[in-house]
């Protein structure tokens, strides 16, 4: 592979468009001079947005397309309007011909993974893609299921069957068994598993609570003027915590399970939140993930067909952050 | 009804049993100094806390039972090993003779709900029971189902068809559609209905979030001195924080829907989280919320068979908090 990473993006993606994506790409080749960007989406709005960035413009070529998958597109309609036609699915099919080394996109979950699903199809032995954030590095990642107790008799049918399956299968991971929604946070272990449905949840509710009690906090503080004055001495402080806080650091969940590398960007995001969805997908290619993947499923599926009859994962329905 | 409320405890109930619930009764003695207790479980361990709490030991009858119901039986089990002779039961059984108003216990969720239904038997067009948070004094309150999105065509089948019925149905409440997990802390609805699996999740993402935020604060406090003299000055709003996020004055679910009011403390909670508990059961009993709701549902009964054919709602799965 080249180390020149060709990036596909879905220009008119998530809820700002353009107006995310050409800023995101910029800081992006800030960080790595050498990629290289095919940019799909209106040329009139891209080109006027090049024209004042010429460094990003002289790293990307444009291809025009008219049609737009809307956030609130059902899948099926997405892919009935927007094949072939539109940017979302244009930035797919050139990693599908291997004129881009992965796809970056900020649009309508569930129609990404419709059209990614499509077009570049599951690797053999799996049946549905899930959206995954990526653990690098590690050799035997400690995995867990999320579920609503630790014990073995909790939760419904599904989690207690894939528990089963992967106690009996032996992997090449640490698989702790079950656990519930605060050990998210906290961290007690590398990998936490669950359908997509539970999975937004999760995220969301965190995300809600974080944002609560910041909001307490910053009411508590300006409730008297001794405390803005400690506040303002602290101030430094409540800098770092802003700066461990920012989600938009670690934006970008990555499509596990396809032949090829489609990276989720989250709709709202900024230019700095999109630009570490392209970092990912940039990894994710370096890293040669796709063929590591389909290498380590061929091997899993030969131990779960010892274990237990297939049985479908739970990962279509879109996942937050 | 009696105004003095004869709430039944389950003694031995929760990560704590005695050593949470005598404490926590005692600080509800004296918020309502007129309360009654039945006391269920280890009569040796009881009595030897009773003599410690004269006031305690006055307001209480003392029923000694032998087996306690373990945290990590499955709800067949308890119903198996527990039946007619554990705490948790007998706490039950008098609140169907009508010996008490109302029972308290922090056990086993699953269990609980199993003995409670076994017992006290749903309400006439109620299929399971539900845990809930308890929302007085609204009018029309404001409800939503959890969700993955708050477009119409997000979600699994369940709760698309569950809102199809809502929006036909015309009930007493204002329903607003789906909300998503970062809802819940934002106070958007006044009710966020959703199954027993996924609220645990999203209650249990929040709480371990909202520990993450804390510290992280407390971290970055200490960084330096002068963030820690700021601290220091503005130690008040610490406080008030610090009590805003205070679980302990907000617990106790309540089953929904069955012959009876039994209240369900959070396992891990202190004597004060426990005394909150109680109150909750007591405004249930005030509130002779059983016969509202029987006389609600039979309305609602009446609506729904209009609107749609019946499905099993998803509650049985135990709900944090």
């Amino acid at each position: 592979m080249s180390s020149s990473v060709r990036i596909a993006l879905d220009v008119m993606g998530g809820d700002h468009g353009a107006d995310v994506v050409l800023p995101g790409a910029e800081i992006a080749l800030i960080r790595h001079p050498d990629i290289r960007f095919l940019l799909f989406g209106d040329e009139k709005i891209i080109n006027a947005q090049l024209a004042a960035r010429p460094r990003l413009a002289a790293a990307s070529q444009v291809f025009h397309t008219d049609v737009v998958v809307r956030m609130d597109d059902k899948p099926s309609q997405a892919l009935r309007r927007g094949r072939r036609v539109s940017s979302m699915w244009r930035a797919i099919d050139v990693v599908r011909t291997g004129e881009a080394d992965c796809a970056v996109s900020a649009g309508n979950t569930g129609a990404l993974m419709a059209m990614a699903k499509f077009q570049l199809r599951p690797l053999d032995g799996i049946q549905r893609a899930a959206i995954a954030a990526v653990v690098l590095g590690m050799k035997t990642p400690l995995v867990a299921l999320l579920n609503i107790g630790t014990e073995e008799v909790k939760g419904n049918e599904h989690v207690k069957l894939a528990a089963q399956m992967l106690r009996d299968a032996n992997l090449p991971i640490q698989f702790e068994g079950f656990v519930e929604g605060d050990d998210i946070s906290a961290g007690t272990v590398d990998v936490v598993v669950t359908d997509g449905f539970s999975g937004n949840i999760a995220l969301k509710s965190a995300e809600g609570a974080a944002r609560l009690v910041a909001y307490y906090l910053q009411t508590a503080l300006k409730r008297s003027w001794i405390s803005m004055l400690g506040a303002a001495i602290a101030s430094g402080a409540f800098k770092v915590l802003r700066a461990k806080m920012d989600p938009r650091t670690s934006n970008g969940g990555v499509f596990l399970g396809l032949n090829g590398t489609v990276v989720k960007s989250h709709g709202g995001t900024d230019g700095l939140g999109f630009a570490s969805a392209i970092d990912l997908a940039i990894e994710m290619t370096r890293q040669d993930m796709t063929n590591r993947i389909a290498a380590d499923i061929a091997g899993v599926a030969a131990i779960l067909s010892r274990t237990a009859p297939a049985v479908e994962p739970q990962a279509e329905a879109p996942v937050g952050p």
